[in-house]
């Protein structure tokens, strides 16, 4: 799968799959979704609480949803959370928000 | 609009909208939202922190992207969070969670 | 566990505890939950998605404190989601914020 | 401001301060939270979307609420969301849990 990524009216997104029912362990889980959105060719970042990724709606909740349901066809249960921030004209700002949060403290943050 | 309601593999899914930079009130911005909702034959809650909707993947994500448009066109920056609780073959939730958990305890709760 | 309620710089609270690794039903671990809300003393309101209470900073997160805890003690792990609405001067919203939304669109919703 | 961090029950926390009525920036804001966190000892990570801690619910609550304050005397509303991640056992994931999915997918992810 290869999403085309066109600039424009794109969204910063996070999300977080969780599977209920399958122990307290979700790496696995976890490997598999980040190995579709790292195929995806949309632009991402992994945190410790979930993933970010910038696109436009169509794109990013195609992707979401072929992750959720990966998910959900291992397991009987699944949780996901998405956050969206959708900001008028701004784009490439998986980086570019933390920056000027910087750049306005003068200092580097950990990140 | 009017989306045809199925049933089957259906999610429980509520989301919140908020838009930023129309000031500390959101009823103007949340009443236009459920109208929306109301209007489109799904199943759903009103809670004091979001709305539950009941459907499919597609149903309901149809309209999520139409209440987060309405609320975009209007402001330059919208904030929207969604979670989604997926279960095999669980239907008619939108009531169903609660009472289930009414019966465990054997009292009525506050909803 | 008796939570006395003061009037005064109150938030409205809704949140969520999903315990891993207890398989893909949660009705007795919200049951149990649920029982410590109820007899806090604390005004509620149990959604298909979660809790909402009111109360100062203090009071509600010495409960959801609590009531993770509980959880916690029985799991190995547990995920917990709380989202914070705190307006200045706003008290007795948890009924209010969906009537002030009704009075706008001068209809009743499903709650 | 300092914090002491002890090892030991600690949880990953990540959390998110939204401001209303304050338009649609909210670096300034940002800027404010962050420079507590950075002063308060725990170990964080600044993600696009929100910030991380990891600490003891005490310690981690104590600086949320902080932070939470100090955009609430500005602002006549504030949003705020946190999801926790409280593992039995578990310390110094702000970094080991990417770590432990690359290493499962033996290859290098975005972060």
């Amino acid at each position: 799968m290869c999403i085309q990524w066109t600039k424009g009216d794109v969204m910063l997104v996070e999300f977080t799959i969780v599977p209920l029912g399958s122990g307290s362990s979700l790496s696995s889980s976890v490997a598999e979704v980040l190995n579709v959105v790292d195929a995806s060719g949309l632009p991402y970042k992994v945190t410790p609480m979930g993933t970010v990724v910038e696109g436009t709606w169509d794109e990013v909740f195609r992707l979401i949803k072929r992750c959720h349901r990966i998910t959900r066809r291992q397991e009987e249960r699944v949780l996901t959370t998405i956050r969206i921030d959708d900001r008028k004209g701004a784009a490439d700002r998986i980086d570019a928000k933390v920056r000027s949060v910087e750049k306005k403290l003068g200092k580097v943050l950990k990140k």
